[in-house]
């Protein structure tokens, strides 16, 4: 093989991965019974979040999605509007236009304070993106499985089916996968392929075994990933700027009958593990989303045969990772658009759901595969 | 006068603010069919939080609500427990404890977007500290009065009414006012007291003519305080550390007809204003909250005769502010407290509301007066 021949690590690269997504999501767009719709709001003269518009555009235009950019305040140069102005008005008619089925906006808008605000405006009927609480309280809560009108309720409740009461990850009937932040789940599904997941092992419970570092705690990235690993049976070690927290499913000195917690739990790491280096030297996997480029993982810490994934725009690793690496995952972006979409098949669901008004009685005769969005009767 | 004898302008401290607003909350309080419960949940070992929760509990209790200090994760000394440890936890069950009326929490808890989501998951018929996004929606789109019912809807909306469209602060029948944050109510509260509002205006514009510098944008202060005081006709400048933006009612070169903007707009400043100094020059009031020891608006950039409230623990002013001042407020703590005591008394509203189960119709008769609350009939 070539990594005999190199003595390097394997470079895995993201498109073979999206290829296997890309045809998944072609299979339930064919099953829909019109095209769903995207509608982008660009408010920004960020030239990233252009480029990520323009490619969003190009992967939806090339399976069928409809796209429509809605440019306001800054994106639309030279009529002297402010960063981020029309935003929140961008967001609401979206909301409220029921040709629309998911509605995504390009951030970082303002300060991430404000932005949170701005992700908790998109109803979540629509949100694509998976960002708003409800979603991050099931994830957090490792509720997989909901009934679109749990949406409703004022707030987040325990309501739902965890990995745990389930056999595999099909939905049982009458209810839908709740939506996962798009970054974090391709991530998971980038180690699903490369193998990190063992299938052997039961649904729910497939990264047993693993321990992971993941740098970064982000509500966008880290937090949500270091939460879905380890409800996946995982340990994982969550790396911030000043502090490093334990993930892990199984309380080991704790009462595991908390009424709140069908979870993981969070703890502060032994203090054999209260250093990046020493964290680094058990880990299996080593996901990193550090948004600086100078900021790089030294090759030298790592396990060797470790599985490394970078996630930021630039280079989290240093060139030599796969000395140590087994296999090294440059960028998952490609991976992320696909859920995306994914998600947007979910949310067609969850839009025929409502607008056909379908009691729940005849609600359940539908037979909701995964992802796999139907007619209204 | 001791402003004419010292040459310099009134230092305003508190109390007498405070003292106005616990007359109003004893009141309510004597209204009320029993004593409204307010659970505080403490899960770091901050001690700065550990002083805010005893100020709390001698303030509830000299007044007569009960308050209950629920400790959690390394609130917990000496068990071992990490910062922020079961406070999700603690939050759900002082959600679903009918016995308990309004919800807080200490922050900071863990980081601001971890904070915020946490913030999301109090309900918002318990939200004495109006952090609930429905609440921000509502104050950002200067909606002033809402059915209790509307709180329960999946998203935020337009329904409720803005201050324009009413006479006084008196809530129409049916409706209360919408909660907010305590801290920008305090402050808005403070420059009433000092006369910055004028009565003579009417109600919704009553700051018109004023020009406000607020220091600090955050989501907890500063943005929502900018808006309300926009919202009541002020020209104010948010500035924080990158960026000085302009909020204000009266659109001069914009479409006002907006299906989105029952509210004021932002906007970058004028070229004149793009400075702190600039903006200073031309403030008639000058709010400052950064939360840093060092940060200080020098007095020599101060208008003369303006109002200064500082709202940081540690002064954000000179020593020599009243050189220039013609009024200084050095904190709003005391007032804070009130505010949320005020809105615990609206929550006791809500929860009558929905614990009686009152249709709509019967739930018109009742006079809900400002703040009043009022026993199941």
């Amino acid at each position: 093989t070539s990594n005999s021949l190199s003595g390097k690590g394997l470079l895995l690269k993201a498109d073979p991965i999206a290829a296997a997504f890309r045809a998944e999501v072609e299979k339930s767009l064919a099953n829909c019974s019109r095209s769903p719709k995207l509608v982008g709001i660009l408010s920004t003269s960020s030239s990233p979040s252009r480029t990520y518009a323009e490619f969003t555009r190009k992967q939806c235009e090339s399976l069928g999605f409809e796209f429509v950019l809605k440019e306001t305040g800054a994106a639309l140069l030279n009529e002297g509007l402010g960063e981020g102005e029309g935003v929140e008005e961008a967001i609401m008619e979206a909301n409220e236009d029921d040709s629309v089925d998911g509605v995504m906006v390009y951030f970082p808008v303002f300060s991430p304070q404000q932005d949170h605000y701005l992700q908790q405006l998109v109803t979540p009927y629509k949100d694509v993106e998976g960002l708003h609480v409800k979603f991050h309280y099931n994830l957090y809560h490792n509720i997989r499985f909901i009934s679109p009108s749990s949406l409703s309720a004022p707030t987040s409740s325990a309501a739902g089916l965890t990995g745990d009461e389930s056999e595999n990850d099909d939905p049982p009937r009458g209810m839908v996968k709740s939506i996962l932040p798009c970054t974090p789940l391709a991530i998971v599904k980038c180690l699903e392929y490369a193998g990190v997941y063992n299938k052997i092992l039961p649904y729910g419970d497939r990264a047993y075994g693993k321990t992971v570092v993941v740098v970064n705690r982000s509500e966008v990235v880290g937090r949500p990933l270091a939460a879905l690993l380890s409800n996946d049976g995982a340990r994982v070690f969550s790396v911030d700027i000043d502090s490093i927290q334990e993930y892990t499913k199984r309380p080991s000195d704790l009462d595991s009958s908390r009424k709140y917690h069908p979870r993981h739990i969070v703890r502060p790491p032994p203090e054999a593990y209260d250093t990046l280096e020493a964290c680094l030297a058990v880990a299996d996997v080593v996901v990193c989303a550090v948004p600086n480029a100078t900021y790089k993982i030294p090759t030298a810490w790592l396990k060797d045969g470790c599985v490394c994934v970078n996630v930021a725009a630039e280079k989290n690793f240093e060139k030599d990772v796969r000395d140590k690496a087994s296999l090294y995952i440059p960028a998952v972006g490609k991976v992320t658009i696909l859920m995306l979409l994914r998600n947007l098949c979910v949310c067609l669901i969850f839009i025929l759901v409502i607008s056909t008004n379908l009691t729940r009685c005849r609600y359940h005769r539908i037979r909701l595969q995964q992802y796999k969005t139907v007619s209204p009767p």
